[in-house]
Order: C-alpha cells, then sequence, then structure tokens
C-alpha cells in the first residue's frame, strides 16, 4: 500500500459542504477511508448532529491512543469576496484553497492519513487507535464531542490518552503545543432602582452610580498573577448599557456584562460567589437590589506538563526541529470536555486565517502534520 | 369703567390655540385690549417667533414695574383623552378648562387686568408700566423674552424690576415666591479605546473600566451642601451606553451623560472645568482620551431676599393671609434671562396640572391672582 495521502484527502474533505451542522458527506467519506483500513466504525449521531467513532485495535487493549477533532466548518461568509471557490478544494500554488482547510479538516486528514497508513505499516500488539470525530464543534457543541464522551462511556470505549488537532500554532509551524485552556464566564448584572426627575435625584433611586461602582471595583480587581502554566486570570467589562434618551430623567434600570477569563486557581462557582458578593455589597451602600445571572462556558483546566506532553513535544522537535512552547492561551475547544475523560493535549497547524475568508492551507504544512502526528504514534507504541 | 375680568380674559385667551410657536390670535387680543387702555404696543417679533412688547407711562419714568409672561402652550397631547375640548375655554364648576390655562395664560389674563384697571383707576406719577410677552417660552426660547430684552435694550426701554407670572406654587395658593433657580447643565462623555477579543484584554484598550471609574467619581463628589436661598447642586448620571451585545468582544467605545443642577455657589464654566479635568485626569490612568461636549441650559440665578421679593410677599400676605416662602426650587422659566436685565422675582398660580391632560383653573385662583398684582403695583408705586 502506498502511503495514504493527506492532502488529496484534506481537498476531498473541503469539498464536503459540511457547514455545521450539516455532515455534508465528510464523515461518510472519512468512514470509507477508515474501515476500508480496517477500523471498525460506529456513528454516533444525536439530536441530528453527525459524529464518527472509529477504532483500529481491541477496545480493552492496555494502551489505546485517541485523536480528536472535527469536519464541521464556520459558514462561508460573504461568498464573493472569495477569490477561490470555498467549497472547491483547489491546490493553487502549494496551497489547498477553502473553508474549513485550516480549521481542521487538514488534521482530521493527516491523524486519519497517519493512523491509516501506521496501522498498516506497523500494527501495534496490544494496542489500540480511536478516532473520535466530530460534526459540531462550531455550533452549540452539545451533541458533538460530548455525544462521542457519553456513547464510550455507556458503551465501555475509553482513550488512554488525547491529541486534539486544533490549530495550534501563533505563526510558525510547531511553536506551540497546548496543554490547557483558560475558563470562560459571562456575567450579566441588573440594577434596578427608581425613576425620577434629573433636578430632583433624592426622589428617585438611581442605578447608575451603583453599577458604575460596581464595575469600577470588579475592573481593577487583580484576580491573580498568573501561574508557571497560565496567564493571570482577566476581567473584560463588555458593555454597560441604559438606553435613556432624556437627560432630564433618572433611569430605573441599568445592564452591564462582564466576560471572565479564569486559570487554574478559581473555578466558575467560586468566581461566580465572589461576583454575587460585590453585587450584594454594592447594592447595600447604594440601597438597591443588582441581580447577576452568569452562565459558565468552559472552566479552566490543565494537563500538567508530563509523558504525553513531552511524547508530542518530541516528536514536533524530532520532525520540525522547533521546541514548541506549552501553552494554555487561546479560546475554547472541545479538549475542554475530553480532559473529563482522559489527559489530553492539542497539537495542529498555524490557525492564521480560519474563520476568514480566503481560508487556505500550505500544502507543506499538510504534510508536516502528518509527519508529526506518525511520530507521536510510533513513539507512543514503540 | 367696570374692573377688567380676568376670567373672560383668561378663557378668551385659552381659546386662542397659540401652540408654541402659533400665536393662535393670543397677542393680538392683549395688544387691542391693552391699546384701548392706553399703553404704547409694540410687536417684537424674531424668526417667526411673535411677542409683544407694551409699556403704560414715559420710557425714561424713574420707576418701571414689569411683567413677564408668555400665551404660547405645550401641545394638547391626546386630544381625545380631554373631558372639554382644549381650546374651548368653557367655564365649568368653577373652573376654565383648557391647554394653557394654568400655564400661564391665567396668570397674563391676571396682570394685564391688574394693569388695566390700575392705571385707570391710580394711574401712577413718574411711573412706567412694562408688559413683556412673548409667543416661545414653551420652545427653543432662543426668540421669545430674549428678543424682547434685546429690542429693549437697543431701543432704550428698560424695567426697574420684574415680576415673572409663572405658577410657582406647588399646593395651595401664595405658598411660595421664586427668587432664584438653580441652573442646569448637561455632558456627554465619549470614552475611546481599541476594540478587541475579549480572551486577550492587553491587547485591547477597553474605554469601560476608565468611563465606570469617572461616573463612580462624578456620582461620588459633593458639588456643596446648599446655601440659605439654594438646596444642594446635585449631579444625576442619566445614562452610560456601549451597544455592544458581543460577550467575547471588548468595545472601542462608551458614551455617558451626566446632568448637573447647581445653585449660585457655581456656574456651568467652572463645572465644565471640573469635569474636563476629572475626565483628562482618569483618562490620563487609563490611557485613553475621554472627549467631554457640555452645554449649559441656564445658570443659577438668585435675587437676593429684599425690597423686591418683601413687595411680592407683602401683597400675597395681605391678599391670601399667607406667608410665601421664598424658594429657588423647580426647572428652569425666563427669569433666568430677565435676571441678566433687572432684579426679578417669580410669583403665581398653584401649578398642578400643567402640561397635562385636562388642564384646568380655579376660578376663584384667577381672582386672587389679579388682587394679588393689583396689590403689588399699588405698593410699588405707592
Ligand atoms: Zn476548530
Ligand atoms: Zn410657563
Amino acid at each position: 500500500m502506498p502511503p495514504t495521502d493527506p492532502v488529496a484527502l484534506t481537498a476531498e474533505l473541503v469539498r464536503c459542504p459540511s457547514v455545521t451542522p450539516e455532515e455534508g458527506g465528510a464523515l461518510r467519506l472519512l468512514e470509507s477511508v477508515l474501515a476500508e483500513a480496517g477500523f471498525e466504525c460506529t456513528r454516533v449521531d444525536r439530536n441530528d448532529v453527525p459524529n464518527l467513532y472509529a477504532r483500529w485495535g481491541g477496545k480493552d487493549a492496555p494502551r489505546r491512543f485517541g485523536f480528536n477533532g472535527h469536519t464541521d466548518v464556520v459558514p462561508v461568509g460573504d461568498a464573493a469576496a472569495w477569490t477561490h471557490e470555498p467549497f472547491g478544494g483547489e491546490e493553487i500554488d502549494g496551497e489547498i484553497w477553502g473553508r474549513g482547510s485550516v480549521d481542521m479538516k487538514s488534521a482530521v486528514a493527516a491523524f486519519v492519513s497517519a493512523a491509516v497508513d501506521f496501522v498498516h505499516d506497523t500494527p501495534p500488539e496490544d494496542g489500540a487507535l480511536i478516532l473520535a470525530i466530530t460534526g459540531d464543534e462550531e455550533g452549540l457543541c452539545q451533541d458533538g464531542t460530548l455525544a462521542l464522551l457519553d456513547w464510550m462511556k455507556e458503551t465501555g470505549e475509553s482513550m488512554s490518552v488525547c491529541l486534539v488537532g486544533e490549530p495550534t500554532c501563533p505563526e510558525t509551524m510547531g511553536e506551540m503545543v497546548k496543554i490547557g485552556r483558560r475558563g470562560s464566564l459571562n456575567a450579566f448584572f441588573t440594577a434596578r432602582g427608581k425613576q425620577g426627575h434629573s433636578a430632583y435625584p433624592h426622589k428617585a433611586l438611581n442605578p447608575l452610580p451603583a453599577m458604575a461602582r460596581l464595575m469600577d471595583r470588579l475592573g481593577s480587581h487583580r484576580l491573580d498573577d498568573g501561574t508557571d502554566h497560565f496567564d493571570p486570570s482577566t476581567l473584560a467589562i463588555v458593555t454597560i448599557d441604559t438606553g435613556n434618551t432624556a437627560t432630564n430623567v433618572i433611569p430605573a434600570e441599568a445592564r452591564a456584562t462582564v466576560n471572565i477569563r479564569f486559570n487554574d486557581l478559581h473555578d466558575g462557582a467560586s468566581l461566580i460567589r465572589w461576583l454575587e458578593e460585590e453585587a450584594r455589597v454594592v447594592g447595600e451602600t447604594f440601597g438597591l437590589e443588582i441581580e447577576v445571572a452568569a452562565r459558565v462556558s468552559g472552566e479552566a483546566f490543565l494537563t500538567p506538563p508530563g509523558p504525553l506532553s513531552d511524547l508530542v513535544a518530541g516528536a514536533v522537535e524530532a520532525e520540525l526541529g522547533v521546541t514548541p512552547e506549552l501553552s494554555t492561551t487561546g479560546g475554547t475547544s472541545d479538549a475542554r470536555f475530553v480532559k473529563d475523560h482522559c489527559p489530553v493535549v492539542e497539537f495542529g497547524l498555524v490557525g492564521r486565517g480560519m474563520h476568514a475568508v480566503d481560508e487556505r492551507v500550505p500544502v507543506e504544512q499538510v504534510h508536516q502534520l502528518k509527519a508529526v502526528y506518525r511520530r507521536v504514534l510510533e513513539d507512543y507504541f514503540a
């Protein structure tokens, strides 16, 4: 068997119009490639979200290496603004063009082709390869990787470790492996007072001085100084709104929203308690009530530097000659779900151009990524 | 000559639909009544705003008593909601109904009839009576009493003292004479930063923490503790707005508006300097610019208790048996313009129902008001 071409597979995947939650033919394509290579494939769809689980080797094998990724893509946006067909998958001057070429069909193609070649060339004894691929990472994410993990739990499937293939490198290939992420929460504040005339503030109860005080306190508070692996947690006041257009009227209500990105010195619940206490204290000072509605998008997590990050960083160094930084920066990914299942790290392409018009991936990076993934498998099962 | 009936004149005036800036026949009616009584009448219209200047006696008389008032009225609002025709001027159960019956056609009728009777019955030697009546006190006010005062200056006309007939009594007739008003200014703040992603606040420049700090400082600042004649100055934050709906975005701009009602310990210019300095200091702290656009609606003014307030308060006490409070509360009136010309105080009806549906004035109050104005004239020229 000749080596599987990750670039051709990337192009084929890009031609599947799999805008969340459309399957678009992407998972069917992968299923056929993987089944052909001896993987046991199961579609784990939930609430119309398509997901594919593929395993090579026994489910009770002592070492079960997992890859996680997604085939869904964000919408094309202004199709007329694209230089080349967004679902064309054309190769032009050494780049594959199209929506999802960077985020993250090329990485899926790279780990699928690496896995197929690996089990053909050097099938591990006592080992299993697991590919958990979802069709909803860009959408609500409730029936994607979560559905795969739920189904695995129910059916006794599991991964010993997992490598998520999201783009992780800011500028140059190989420079960053992600070993965790900060958590994120949004808090929505509503201060309620009593409307009145600006000339007689003592007859009204203006919610704005209280809201200004609260936002000043929250905005001035230093949550922490960061840790060995995390940047300091941050709090951003994202909006304060009242909507009062009359200068002679004191408004009855004011709203504000705060976004917190927090490291593993905090968790969502403790931060919400802190926000509620601040709102209570300030509300009391001004004699009014400030309501807090908060929602945690994801908790902070960390896979501390160790065997798994050493494995991936070592493969990057061997294949690319670059020592990757072990980082926890950036937004959320499905690693936030996988971390409850097994140790997880992330490594993928340079993320530039993802979600934008004219998204395209250098062919060379796809080959490099496949080589790194292949090396990871070899070293893991060595 | 029988006494002029202020109630009939009020009803006639109410029947003139003089919604700002419509003359509606109101000033023409007054001009005919006053000319007939020997007043020299001049229409001092400016930019389509009608105004009437009427003088009895010589323009260089040593004592020139002035009345100021307006015949324009605010719109009817929901005409269907009125129990009686808003421009009907009907007398029902001892009340004259209609828009402007309280604010302030009855007071104009009262001082016109008092003046007409007074110059007929006891014409003052060496004295002049001046009636400066405008058709725009409810609108922009730029071509109303201001136009009359400008014209008077140009033509060598002047008042020694002036009584403005706006409603001044909160609940019962005679309880309040106004000897000044607090000033008012609006300040519009715009804080400009740099948009960015909530996860990377250090790459953005969020204008909201600065705006929250500034508003907290302004809202917490005690401007003064009031004076013998004035309540403490007040500052009301009337709105803070951003309009950002994305919790993962740090906005580029935030706006806020503040309204200050200030006593005569301040003036508009010094307050604006203070606001600008606060904005500068806070902006500097946060490394961004906070722009201030401020507009003074009216400066604070006071006619200190003395001969004029004694004269008016004495007449109220003599006619109504009530000792009026000398107050500086309430919104603005044309007294803010007259005060640059001569000492000015205000006395008029109970203001309840003005600007509302079913505005109506008790006939008894109109007679009482005429009696007070007549007594003021007698005592002034005694
Ligand atoms: Zn992705
Ligand atoms: Zn008025």
